[in-house]
């Protein structure tokens, strides 16, 4: 444990939490769990050039390194409390790690997370989170509950992410006629993702089946098929987009950036149809805008449907981490 | 999350714990800690090249990767319970990952540890674990409790894995003369590090303060001195040496493997003289040698003295992440 880099990361996050006995500093942290209630744990890496073009700012990769781990926590309708860092720097960049941990510590604080323990490395970079939160035992959002007649609902919109990757480079913008103020709403949505944690924990008793949109939707809801042993089929005209994904494209380009672009965290998830209206009410309260996009069918797999009804093909099911 | 490769991993490490809700598979494990219980959370990160000699064998590398994390919560005094892994991988390679996680699992199963989640990126290699223990309410061992008075011990012996690295190279070990039985033993010990799980929990309510070693014996006991505000005296002729290293080497060298070669995984404490006895009894217990090495003085830092009193300077005070 590099000390220097991992304390300077923890004064960025310095956040006093009963709950924490002892952080930084010793062979583990010491937590204690409350009763009645489940640990939700989950880890996520990014790597440079992979997850974030080479050259993206300290602070947004601080920011998205907590904000995709916080989204899996959303998805499980969990409450965020503690994470830890494994940081693996090409060298001491302090300035680096100064920035990094005030992206880092900016979506924590609102969130009461506490930065608990971690190490840094010498290697090319990459970030590993694992986040710690907390559901009350029995009320978890889990992937194996959708149910054949259950609708298929996203929360925000779709295909942001995506786009800005895609017109990142502003040359390529100009060629496709994308207009700045819509380029620049779509970069911010890929650099800096809201994990959905206040629409998680709304959702709780209310969905039967939940998952966070990393890889893209399709791959996603794949993940949420197989489990539950069910098929799903999704209308791609009813996918939420943007005003400024919208205003930047349309067609079967604007599906397959919705559909399989990936990135989004948003929450995908499936309810009995008689659910719908306490969660629009649910989701409402926490200023979360929902859509229904598909429904859940015997079978398996995931169909993404034309308004005629026919099966549309995408070019890629979605984010293949090794192709 | 790349569910194939995981989902590899996870069937080598196929343990039903009672208290793991949900496993491998969705966005987050739930687990179920018991009551009256803290837990003690640690990560580490190996890097290949960094942490680990370029071409070591997978298998190797899952041992350690899981063993340099068991014993952040041998540390603690904490019984290990559950882990995250976070494989970074150039490429889809499954005969790696087959190898990997049967190390891994090696030393997973006597544990009787869990690996509930993680996930798999592309990128050069390295690997992440993050590992949850459980320890009673206020009864973890930490780094903050050395009192001046106290006797400073360490179990087992030191220097091995060290030595082992510096005669990796056959050609350099028959240069300096290392027979080849001492040459093996040493290489095993360093590719195969034995965390001190159970005598971390024989010394709960006997240790003052406890740390593992890692960075080197000088540089860990700096951190027990930093965090309890005391210094520590180190007689170099009372260092543990195994016969490999007996045999390998002596001298000056001998001391300095021994006191910051580092990658020991030995545990340091301190404890009242009072309760050497029983602490002689409790690893013996469990099969652990056990050597008084120091005292613990009024003051700060760590000297390490030879038999006539006098100091001795080491060219390096303990492993240095961004030398």
């Amino acid at each position: 444990m590099e000390f220097d880099l991992i304390e300077c990361i923890g004064r960025h996050c310095a956040l006093a939490r009963a709950d924490v006995v002892l952080g930084i500093g010793d062979d583990a942290a010491l937590l204690a769990p409350p009763a009645g209630h489940h640990l939700a744990v989950s880890t996520d890496t990014l790597v440079d050039g992979v997850h974030f073009v080479h050259g993206t700012p300290a602070r947004d990769i601080g920011w998205k390194a907590l904000a995709v781990n916080l989204s899996d926590l959303a998805a499980m309708g969990a409450t965020p409390a503690w994470a830890l860092l494994a940081l693996t720097l090409p060298h001491a960049d302090h300035a680096f790690v100064d920035d990094f941990a005030a992206g880092f510590a900016e979506l924590a604080a609102p969130h009461a997370l506490a930065l608990v323990g971690g190490d840094t490395t010498s290697g090319p970079l990459a970030i590993g989170v694992t986040v710690l939160g907390l559901v009350p035992a029995g009320q978890a959002l889990r992937r194996d509950g959708a149910r054949v007649g259950d609708v298929v609902c996203v929360t925000g919109t779709l295909g942001d992410a995506a786009a800005g990757l895609r017109w990142l480079d502003e040359a390529v913008a100009q060629r496709e006629a994308v207009d700045p103020t819509s380029r620049a709403a779509l970069l911010q949505r890929m650099r800096r993702p809201q994990p959905r944690v206040a629409a998680g924990l709304a959702l709780r008793g209310l969905a039967s089946a939940c998952i966070d949109v990393s890889d893209g939707l399709l791959a996603d809801l794949g993940h949420v098929a197989r489990r539950s042993g069910v098929g799903i089929e999704v209308a791609a005209d009813a996918l939420p987009a943007s005003p400024a994904l919208r205003h930047a494209c349309d067609g079967a380009l604007r599906v397959r950036l919705q559909a399989s672009g990936g990135d989004d965290y948003e929450l995908a998830f499936t309810a009995a149809p008689e659910r719908l209206d306490a969660i629009r009410h649910a989701l409402e309260a926490v200023d979360c805008g929902v859509s229904c996009i598909g429904t859940v069918v015997a079978g398996s797999g995931v169909r993404l449907l034309a308004a005629d009804g026919s099966a549309i093909a995408l070019p890629s099911a979605g984010w293949q981490h090794f192709a």
